[in-house]
């Protein structure tokens, strides 16, 4: 018995947040207990509440508070232009650099046949009643370049072939300031077949 | 407002955690949520609990629930054999290494002028009582090869100079499997000096 109960216990929570190891859990538990009363009580309360009040948005499948999220509430935003995501973590991502000002559409989760996870276990429905509701739309497929990822940019894009949509997906190429000998091969063979003319 | 109030809070706290940043705060809030209630208020609990009960052993220093800590009221171990660290960090590598049958005094700290912190900050005056107590007395002296460290262990050996007692440190040298070609030359030099003679 290295650890007193309550402090392994304590530990074992810490431990099961994503990249968090024995190691980090020790000093976060150790950090913890030197925390003030007050800061335990509200860490605590903070905890039991976001799990309490944050639920999908209904209309995108983001996260908020309210019944619906800010995005897709914020008339000043295109609602013609429907950003397709994977989940919460990339629109924040896009939000961060702030020049987006369409709309979201979280899938919160790719097509993995691997995992058993088809298009009906992601928020696709709920997409087609989206772009059926707008006019004009443009879906902007931003999901990442692994194969779960073509697969659900190609199934997406299966599915509205047919319908008066405007689809496109983020460019792929060289990230800034990358060093060209660095960089993987297919990367590079992306970004050769994406090339842009720039001479007139 | 780029994230809902409650999930900000958490990410919050998340943050305050050694060894915590941004991203890796974003990443435990966004998986708290994800937890089911029971787990959620469980680990709220442990959160409080782990603050509540643990407290200082008042014989040593170290870490426990009950009035004085497991190992200082375990009458197997030699209690004239007093392994002097600097948190209850260093007792758990070395009951994980688990060769050790003495018992522990954690200083909670080393003398550092530089930060303001002297002898009377840190658990010294309690060790003194500890090895008038005891009969033949061994100390070792294991706290890092820091300034900070060193300081502490010549303050702590010039007290009980003319005292009956047996002081030793840990032995410096080259960490087992290192490539002695990727050492620094402190380390080297330590390990040259403090060499062991193995012929007979």
């Amino acid at each position: 018995m290295l650890y007193p109960d309550s402090l392994l216990k304590l530990i074992n929570f810490y431990k099961k947040q994503p990249g968090v190891g024995e190691k980090s859990a020790e000093r976060m538990a150790l950090a913890t207990i030197l925390m003030d009363d007050k800061e335990i009580t509200d860490f605590a309360t903070a905890l039991v509440d976001a799990k309490n009040k944050i639920k999908k948005c209904p209309v995108c499948g983001s996260l908020t508070e309210n019944d619906v999220c800010d995005i897709c509430s914020d008339q000043e935003r295109d609602h013609n232009l429907i950003c397709v995501i994977e989940d919460y973590k990339s629109l924040i991502s896009f939000e961060k650099v702030g020049n987006f000002k369409g709309i979201y559409h979280v899938l919160n989760g790719l097509i993995s046949p691997m995992d058993s996870i088809g298009p009906e276990d992601i928020n696709i429905s709920s997409l087609v009643k989206r772009v059926d509701e707008a006019q004009n739309p443009e879906l902007i497929l931003a999901l990442k370049s692994s194969i779960e990822g073509e697969t659900t940019t190609l199934y997406i894009k299966k599915i509205f072939e047919k319908k008066n949509v405007t689809i496109s997906r983020l460019s792929y190429g060289i990230p800034m300031g990358a060093e060209i000998d660095y960089l993987d091969i297919i990367t590079l063979d992306k970004a050769l077949e994406d090339r842009k003319r720039i001479s007139e």
